[in-house]
């Protein structure tokens, strides 16, 4: 494996950023999710990722997030940034501190704001460049859905030839891509489902384990699906998975950061509210969660 | 189940039309495939599907084929036809043609011209006229690549009210859709994968078989990711499956129809050539399918 | 100009098919249309397009309604009949069957089943048959919202080599493109606006006039807007256009030929009803309809 | 108008921010670009918009970039500052900077990263808060291919109902949607063409004027292209007007912001570098460039 000491198998939430009534980050709230999370046999935390409205915040913040973080986070677990930035230099300055500041390896989006200058090349050219300056692993970060960019294996693949960059978190759901990447780089390249509603087809086609919204308000329930599979049996792991989609559906694409706020309330942790322009949930959509909750057997 | 008489469990080759240099159908190349995919245990065959180039077949070539084939497809198995045509009337037509002639099932594309007026409302009203007018089951066929519509799931959820529409086969590779729609549908609404790419993670999902372009080609490679997979060897079933990749885009969206029929030509069989526009292979792209199926141990 | 025999510059309905309640083509309400469409200055018309449902017509069903159409329509307007089938064969044969029965030109779809393969060289060979196999000149026909291809300015102007394809109707609404066709072409190559809610601009930059599914309801306008455009009187012209883009979207992307049928009652003519898939209009859409059309000044 | 004072009509090019070959902001390319422009009868230039690089530049550089400029800008013509952020609240901060340095008005982004939350209620809080928080009046700026989000007219009709936005930029080209919205609210909401590829059209369909990339290199047919429409000779202006269609696609989406710069650097101004992960032309693209210059007759 490209760098051994970092093995990414296993399941990661990705945490949301709380902010209290005031818009400040709320460090209570996120060290009762931390603890919360630290009772489950996860892999690590996300930081700083989607979920964690990283656009949302200033620098001084992000550099506070991963400080408070890591304080909490133990040392047995892995610490992971997100650090894509819209350029190349910026992202390199972010990924440098965020190791520094103990982060176990950074999670790096696409710049995406000229999508049509986005060639392999200039892909290319960006990621190694950060992890060239950055001296902890790299991990793609796939999200079409806020990038507008879909990776595709190829370029993948160019990128992936540079040592320290060492897996993808893919949140586009073409499990036949993570097939076609497996196949052709092998245990080396390290794939992480990006949404639990794809985690057992992922595992289906080799990937480690997921970055996954939904573990941080059902860690039990994606460990089980991972386990499982990993024991052979996926009929039972099956009946999990296909219990996820929908509720799953609801933290992610169908109310966002929101919904998983909401939801995380719903289950007596403290998710906090949104930054503008996100909006918090409305009361009726917080009952149609809460059975959407129930019906997952999760609440 | 819905339909309990029609078990679509296993795998389909959907066949292509194969024609001869004068561009006429040709029975003999028919026969020798027939007897081909004969010595394998698959569930069926459908013929006049999008590898059976029927949207370049006469209305008179259409019956022809389906004669020919329900006397060499023996009654153990099932012979699917499509018969997705753009008006109702015309697709309850031949749907009911083909019950006569012996198919025992239709496998139903949505009309597709009028993309922005086929709600969900005008599809479910088209699709329930063609299972009321059609005395064998129908399949619906999602098959966005070639339609330009993605049925998603409410849509399906909401045309398989039917009695008489018993499964899906799904071209689109959206495995999340397929899960969603077996956890709300249950055992009696039978998915099938669309496409050998994502065989092994439509089956994590529930799905019971596939109708694979691949099978007409490698049906030995898909019959073994299925029975592996049902064995419990998902490991084993994986290998084979990133195996199939490759080989797979290279029979459909690389080379499309024209790159199946060259791949079965170079396996021995009698691929036949193409209609116009398709163009057949030229003799770099068939140097380069043979270097892929070997790769793929296919050849 | 190429063909100068042919020429296109003016304003061309496309008629709608009118069935009668038994689903029958109603020669009287086709009669009675294109004697109120004779009362216009118009260039001619083009039956068989999208808004006469070609697709739901049977090769019979075409035959007879050019020949009435022929019959009617005096020679001196232009009789175009929309001929795009899905393989080349058939399209040589009824744009030939078009030709003896005396359409003036034919207007030809991309074949869009096989979208993967509708390459540049596949599209050239295919329209180059076409145009070959067929006396009457041939008009490409790009409406990407029905054929999912848009068909660009490179493989337009690769296709316009051949002599006896005279020039485009784009549906597709991109201006820029038909300025670039027209910086790139010259006046040999006649562009027509498929749709009367971008036909000031499309003149704007170069375009001769337009096949306007609004031309049916509203020929004055079309008329009008073309006339004040060469009259050099831009702002009355303005005036009439942006006054048409809301009930031209009516009778176009909204509710589609089930609403231009609609309005054409409304109007006191007789439009008939679509054939299904299609559905009607409801009668709060009618009376949503009839406002749209007062809003507009046309009724 | 809803705000007399601020006048749109005219051209405006949004000037790139020059960067030395040290990456820093070159602040005597910015003062010998300014006066170039200076010489020609344009309403203003924008500063910090897509072509400004303004996602590459820290708060401290944007700062730095509107001080100089507004020095260097007289006072009869207008200074726009784009000033879109991720937040509402960045969004604001910026924007209120802006217009203490003396920005006319500000140009805003729709927040793009989530874009599924980005529902017309969202979209509308975040610009009305930007609109109240903001001394000077608001410009949307609809640019889909940068922020994979098309603002189409409902949104925007709503968003315009608050009195202090008081135009948009539309660079997503689609004619129709500006036709409508200047139907619907009249001379008081001022519409841009955001290139230059379809600024003929959009004075057809009544935009006042245009942002547009091709007027830092050629400001002088750009406004004879406005300045010939008004005066009712639109015979002249389409033929300027198609012979700036391919070299606004070198500068645009072809090449980009280093086509842009390069086009510059070709014509005798300084263009400077681009910030990575952009990459600056290579020598045969700056060759292929300079023919498209000279074809354009406007080197």
């Amino acid at each position: 494996m490209a760098n051994p000491c970092v093995d990414l198998s296993g399941i990661f939430p990705p945490i949301p950023t709380p902010f209290d009534s005031s818009g400040n980050i709320d460090q209570g709230a996120l060290k009762q999710h931390l603890e919360f999370l630290g009772g489950f046999n996860l892999r690590g935390v996300v930081v700083m990722g989607s979920n964690g409205e990283a656009v949302h915040l200033s620098i001084e913040e992000r550099i506070q997030l991963l400080e408070v973080s890591r304080d909490l986070v133990p040392e047995s677990k892995l610490l992971i940034a997100g650090t894509g930035c819209p350029s190349t230099k910026q992202t390199i300055e972010i990924s440098k501190r965020s190791a520094d500041i103990g982060a176990n390896a950074v999670l790096v989006l696409p710049p995406h704001y000229y999508k049509g200058r986005m060639t392999t090349e200039v892909l290319t050219r960006h990621f190694h460049a950060v992890a060239d300056g950055c001296s902890v692993p790299v991990i793609l970060y796939n999200m079409p859905a806020c990038t507008g960019i879909e990776l595709n294996a190829d370029t993948i693949a160019t990128i992936a030839e540079h040592p320290n960059i060492i897996g993808l978190k893919d949140s586009g759901g073409d499990v036949v891509k993570l097939g076609a990447l497996h196949q052709r780089l092998g245990d080396g390249f390290q794939l992480l489902a990006g949404s639990a509603s794809f985690l057992l087809p992922a595992l289906a086609m080799g990937a480690v384990g997921g970055v996954l919204a939904l573990a941080n308000i059902a860690p039990g329930q994606c460990l089980a699906i991972r386990q499982l599979a990993l024991a052979g049996d996926w009929n039972k792991a099956r009946e999990i998975q296909l219990r996820m989609i929908e509720v799953n559906a609801a933290v992610t694409q169908r109310w966002g950061v929101a919904g998983l706020k909401a939801a995380m309330s719903l289950l007596g942790l403290d998710g906090g509210y949104v930054r503008a322009p996100l909006l918090d949930l409305e009361a009726s959509a917080i009952d149609l969660l809460k059975t959407i909750l129930i019906d997952s057997q999760i609440l």
